[in-house]
């Protein structure tokens, strides 16, 4: 009755680092770091475009997000970064245009998605670490270049004659800015709505006063003092964080995954693909041996730390298991090791959440688990005796769709909490997972963080933290019947369903991209007008104009 | 270039009154209404399929719409309203699919904005007017009948050991129960995510207790017991309605349009439609003549009492452009009259806030614009010599996506502010379109709201009240092009460069509804794995079994 592909498709890979980047360049300067644009137009992920204009692809992306990350790990003497370009007169042209043209419609998608979470990473790091990020454009910055402009805290544009801002995509490619520009723009630099409508349709963008004017940026300056004010704003934005002026920063190194064709080896996490039932297994290994307790200790073991080599590691997973395998639609997420050893990691996380590197470990560990909220995949979690779903990795059993938990009274099987459920790692709607999880019944949350014991099966399915805990009976029937059946739903509905029920509560303007536009962006790659044979999507750049059918929906 | 369908496609209307109910029986008893679902099979807006089980189809629900309408109008003394079904074992079995599958995807699409805007209304209608409404499910109650019970404040589920609640979209028909159900059981009747996980794949859905305890209904009762439960809660849920015991209501009377094949007519509301340009001119006209200043005057007044009339034709008009005229992707608004006038009745409807009726028209004026706000079409004002855009009518043009205002001193042209601009019109996302608009300046709301003197062109423009302000000499010219070359984007990418530019600032469970829930569905309705040769939509009740592409998006 179905089809599905049964192969592994070609990889792609997601670590990088700074001398290994082909299309940025990383410059630092005391508390100034300048992250310079400088696309290599022969060397995008396919052979099949060229990244002319500093235009991009999500090769690009990648050391852009590899950039922002290790700003944060490894230099904490960083208090502001420059974004700007090293091409003459051009900033950046945005998302290139002949590798979305030849994407298929997942990788489409799957390419925005990245790239909103990078986007969504520079304000993370601005709120939440005190890296200020200034957009210096010193050229013409169109599309998915402004997006990244707009997730920079301040904007600035040469005032040349004829450099402007501008989202073109309406206009030339009958699709929308869908990296987070039309939210951007009204919800965060607020824009009027209908100067953002003339905006939005006006292909050749806005520049000079009328952009200042208007919002889009915060000011233009005259080519010769460009430069001048640029550092100078850079300088005073760098005097407001409050960064700790720390020493030296650790050094992320090399995952080192060991990638076969059923799955993905790390250190502490595992991931092991049956394709024929369209299932992945993804494990994760609590710590083991003896942990740091202090700050010295932890920047001492580095990137070797459990929380943050666990980490580091899922989030490659997902990145992988996203893009690398379209075809295994639901996720077993499961934990092994020992309880009280990941408490004991969660409480010095805690203990010291204040220090610099700690703050960086804690906010990484909570964007990780966003991008596991927003992969669209289902996860279900099992919990099993052996398990360590306690404190931390407890956030993976209340970030899956569902969770089973053995209830066998003669094979101990236990969760717990901590304090960092109560608050550190919220979602991407500001509440943390238990808050989301109990909005109907939010005295609970108090009551359960409180709790010091840790939870048997038939206490934590009435506390409500657990999904089903059958027995042992039907544990292997119930819980195999849960994942093949759900291997059977249309992957379509499966994506809408989840990308619903999973945000309850509050929107933000994070959720606001993801659920909003992202759903209205994916529609509008799928429709005619835009990938069809006359769309204006395939139309751009060739000599025929694009065909609509006019009607509206 | 383009290719557009030029012929007016066949007429839907959406004007119906009790006497010509095919589907819904409307009974009264002292303070309570009995709304019952008796949906006749062979009475659908197509005889392409039969509405079996109490399924629905837009014929039903435009009666059950104009059901809610009149009661809040017609029926002051009413003070609850109990939905229930005439059917045996069988409540309703939600939107029919064979309706579904023989329509449009802009059908579709629209059929799910109509039904959304209806369950809004019975919110409202809660919310606002003390009309609380009680879902008696005296069986089995599935998909969209199911969302018509989350729409209600209380749903009572009878406890038969068979009639269960049911969103089977997602296992059946590989499609979102889109009319709210996934948002309504997470953040309306907050149901946790995981319960609400299973709930939307199990296809038999959930009855008895647990349908309780996972918070799906309030209560279930035995057969012998439901109607006298349901009754007696129902008498409670009047008691505590803040309705004036008042005595008769007005009656809504036909709008009689005169339809031709380019334009409606009504009496204050006129829409030309222009086939070749795809563009439509609404003009609605400022009152006339001396208008009622009491509420005693506005009861004998009735409906023809201006802006009660005005805004019905407003809201039947927009639904016609909807429905009957896809390929008029413009809209111009226009309005023609005494500004005065206008606010005379502005003021007239503030001093009088308080009475039932009086009520009834600001929440239906409110709901009025709120549909033009998710008319997925470009809404252009055009403010010129002789119109009035004053107080409540101003609302047009700040809900348009921009506003042209003439700025010739020899022709006087002015727009003016009133109370009524400053909150009893809010939009979905729960501010006013002022407060919207000026996000970033929320100050100057109120400076504005205080100004008692009408603005100039040169002065709105300063104010920031209309997006421009040409003079006599590039009036014309600038009009024109800018309604030419909206008509020639890609209608795909207005509708969603719109629908994420009007709703700034803060999302609400209503936004979240037209937003996330709408757009996942408008997707997966264009998806082949639902509406493809071998979709879920296309095979369901046929002896295919569906065959989905299982990579995931």
């Amino acid at each position: 009755m179905a089809t599905a592909t049964n192969t592994a498709p070609s990889s792609i890979t997601f670590e990088t680092s700074p001398q290994h980047y082909h299309h940025w360049k990383l410059d630092f300067d005391g508390p100034i770091a300048t992250l310079s644009m400088d696309v290599q137009e022969d060397a995008g992920l396919s052979p099949d475009y060229r990244l002319k204009l500093n235009s991009y692809d999500l090769g690009v992306d990648i050391e852009l997000a590899d950039a922002i990350q290790r700003l944060r790990f490894e230099h904490p003497e960083i208090h502001a970064v420059v974004i700007t370009s090293l091409k003459e007169r051009i900033f950046c042209a945005g998302a290139n245009i002949f590798m979305l043209r030849g994407s298929s419609h997942a990788l489409k998608v799957n390419f925005c998605k990245f790239t909103n979470e990078t986007r969504l990473a520079i304000e993370d790091a601005s709120q939440n670490s005190g890296l200020k990020f200034l957009a210096a454009l010193n050229g013409i910055c169109a599309g998915g270049g402004y997006e990244l402009a707009l997730a920079c805290d301040e904007i600035y544009l040469v005032d040349d004659g004829n450099s402007a801002v501008s989202l073109p995509e309406t206009p030339l490619l009958g699709v929308l800015p869908g990296t987070g520009g039309l939210t951007r723009v009204v919800d965060k630099r607020r824009v009027r709505r209908d100067l953002a409508d003339f905006f939005g349709t006006t292909a050749e963008g806005i520049r000079g006063k009328r952009a200042v004017e208007w919002r889009l940026v915060d000011a233009v300056y005259p080519t010769s003092q460009f430069k001048d004010r640029v550092a100078k704003r850079a300088q005073e934005l760098a005097a407001q964080s409050d960064r700790a002026s720390a020493g030296q920063g650790i050094t992320l190194g090399p995952l080192n995954p060991q990638v076969s064709d059923d799955g993905i080896a790390y250190s502490a996490v595992r991931v092991e693909i049956d394709r024929d039932k369209r299932v992945a297994t993804l494990t994760v290994r609590g710590p083991e041996g003896e942990q740091p307790s202090t700050p010295d200790a932890i920047i001492a073991a580095g990137d070797e730390y459990w929380p943050l080599r666990a980490f580091r590691e899922l989030d490659d997973a997902l990145l992988r298991l996203r893009l690398n395998e379209p075809a295994i639609g639901t996720v077993v997420v499961k934990t092994a090791g020992d309880a009280s050893a990941v408490l004991g990691v969660d409480d010095t996380l805690l203990a010291h959440q204040g220090h610099w590197l700690v703050r960086e470990i804690l906010h990484f560990m909570k964007r990780t688990l966003k991008r596991m909220d927003l992969t669209s995949r289902s996860f279900f979690a099992v919990i099993e005796p052996g398990s360590c779903f306690a404190g931390s990795l407890l956030e993976l059993a209340l970030a899956a769709d569902r969770s089973y938990m053995l209830n066998d009274p003669d094979q101990p099987n236990t969760i717990a909490l901590s304090g960092i459920n109560g608050g550190p790692l919220p979602m991407s709607n500001g509440l943390t997972r238990l808050h989301t999880r109990f909005l109907g019944d939010p005295e609970r949350v108090n009551g359960l963080l409180t709790e010091e014991e840790p939870f048997e099966a038939d206490q934590a399915l009435e506390a409500g933290l657990v999904s089903f805990a059958p027995d042992e009976l039907d544990w292997e029937d119930e819980v195999r019947l849960a994942v093949e059946s759900r291997a059977a739903f249309s992957p379509d509905a499966l994506t809408g369903m989840e990308a619903n029920l999973r945000f309850a509560g509050p929107e933000t303007m994070e959720t606001k991209i993801f659920g909003r536009l992202t759903a209205w962006q994916n529609w509008i790659f799928i429709r005619p007008n835009a990938v069809g044979e006359h769309g204006a999507l395939t139309a751009y750049g060739t000599q025929k104009r694009p065909e609509f059918d006019f009607n509206r929906t």
